[in-house]
């Protein structure tokens, strides 16, 4: 057990004596520490698998913003290549996946094709026994929409037509990448993590009525199948939190970590849950009083006084300001529950 | 009166043999015949003011669709140069407004400044009685972003910014694009069109706080104003529906323009109020029988015999197939209420 427990705590809606804080993407481009390790290797996957290098970058939001959490250095499509794809990083381009849009084609996932990571969990824990870690991995859908976009994408429309016109092989896809990122996630458990979040970043592109017949199923098998098995916690990630609260709110998740479009005074109305994030991302462009006070505001209507991690409701640009970064973590330290 | 009155039968709640149809950007770059039109002009805001064209292309989706409203051929940003703003559409990069962000040196907008959009609306009157007319504006907000961020955005930060750390600026900016909005759509309704539509079509990228308190105000102020003074249905469109529907529901608008992140058949149960909208616009690039059958799903699952009025939930996309957009209109006029 890491000494500083107190995202455990919240977590599990022990007494805390402040909000505990994590930032996702809290070890990136922002950083110039990170921009001097990433130098060291010719492009981001080799990074990802680096594991001395992903090592010290896992740990320098520890080092330099004392954040409560660690979440280990990687990248939701690394799983992908288990599957026999292809995934590239081009600098300035955003990531490529090349599938031949073939269900058959694709190899069984084999978790070991991933020891990296499970080594990067492992040594950081070693390393250091400060603060917990988290594990993570991609949604099925959010995956599935990296596979069949090719990479990025603002419209998912071949993710749609994939979905609406083949509707059989994109239930096949979402059965093998529930399987994939169990079997990927179990791992990262077995090697010691002691949270895991599942980021569904793109799910919120999809109507309603999509959502529910074509996605809610895999997500709520998969965190169904890992909270029968492991007694660790899961974090539900997803954007478009108040198109989507309602399924959220049903997944078997212990944390859901949301973004700015709900009012969280209102969520906590209707769940026990234990809540996440919230604070929209572009405070950190603004001028330092305004940074303090829109954080102060958001902690202000956290109607609790356990159960709510604070983050933001999306993850850290790069061309953000590492004071500013600071300064947001320290406000939130320093914020007392009434 | 128009002759087919089926869409204001709709907003009033009579009774209706079918759900009317109409289709935000109907008139526009995915019909040849606009394109032939277009090419007699310089540039899009030169077409704008060209009364001639601007009617022909009004009429053109009653010609060639069927439809059963004609919104005037204009654009939200028509008002702005009454302002004193230089405002510039530069083909394939999207509208420029130039301000210098002093709200001081804005001039007092008069309305007749736009006055051959009041002759667009009474010449496409003259020349057909068939269907009722839409005049339009932009919501304050989303006429305010444009002016901040010089141009579209998708992330709005300039304009949350000025908001959040130039509050008194951006409160009187606000006020003054309620007031010229009024004006712009009083002229447009003394001008003889017979409902007029309201785009709020960047509010969503806003967290609630931020809408309740620097936003919702101004457009529930317009809208107020205009009910008042006018006895004409006034159609709200918002994006990010779900977030904002709270708000939406009490704007004293007669009908509720959605976008696909809600289900039309739990918003029904919540207000009486006339909906429009909700289908997804990625439905236009899916084969013939998909298109179809997820029209045919939305429209089944609208609990309503009437106070509805079909639509996309955003506008028609430049490269849209002519022969799918009516393929979707014939397939809502079809359409039996059960």
């Amino acid at each position: 057990m890491p000494k500083r427990d107190l995202l455990l705590r919240a977590i599990h809606q022990n007494p805390i004596e402040r909000f505990p804080v994590w930032l996702m993407r809290q070890a990136g481009r922002y950083m110039k520490e990170y921009r001097e390790l990433r130098e060291k290797e010719k492009d981001f996957l080799s990074l990802c698998k680096n594991v001395d290098l992903s090592v010290k970058i896992s740990l320098l939001p520890l080092e330099l913003l004392d954040v409560d959490a660690i979440i280990i250095f990687s990248d939701i499509l690394v799983p992908l290549e288990g599957l026999g794809l292809t995934v590239r990083f081009v600098e300035g381009e955003g990531p490529s996946v090349e599938w031949d849009g073939k269900v058959g084609s694709l190899k069984k996932y084999d978790p070991e094709s991933n020891s990296f990571v499970y080594q990067i969990i492992q040594r950081v824990i070693g390393e250091q026994q400060e603060v917990p870690v988290i594990g993570f991995a991609g949604a099925p859908f959010t995956l599935a929409s990296y596979m069949i976009e090719g990479g990025a994408s603002r419209d998912f429309l071949r993710t749609k037509l994939f979905m609406w016109e083949r509707e059989y092989d994109f239930g096949r896809l979402m059965e093998i990448l529930t399987d994939t990122i169990y079997d990927y996630l179990s791992a990262q458990i077995e090697a010691g993590c002691h949270v895991v979040q599942i980021f569904d970043s793109w799910a919120g592109a999809l109507s309603r009525s999509d959502y529910e017949y074509h996605v809610y199923q895999y997500t709520d098998h998969l965190i169904g199948r890992m909270k029968e098995k492991y007694d660790i916690p899961v974090i539900y990630f997803f954007r478009n939190s108040s198109s989507f609260m309602d399924f959220a709110l049903n997944l078997r998740a212990d944390v859901l970590s949301l973004d700015w479009s709900v009012d969280i005074s209102e969520v906590s109305l209707k769940t026990d849950k234990v809540l996440q994030g919230n604070l929209e991302p572009a405070v950190l462009y603004a001028e330092e009083e305004t940074l303090k006070l829109k954080t102060l505001e958001l902690l202000r209507s956290v109607p609790r006084k356990t159960g709510y991690i604070f983050n933001l409701g999306h993850g850290l640009a790069p061309d953000m300001d590492f004071n500013k970064v600071k300064l947001l973590v320290d406000t939130v330290k320093n914020y007392n529950i009434p």
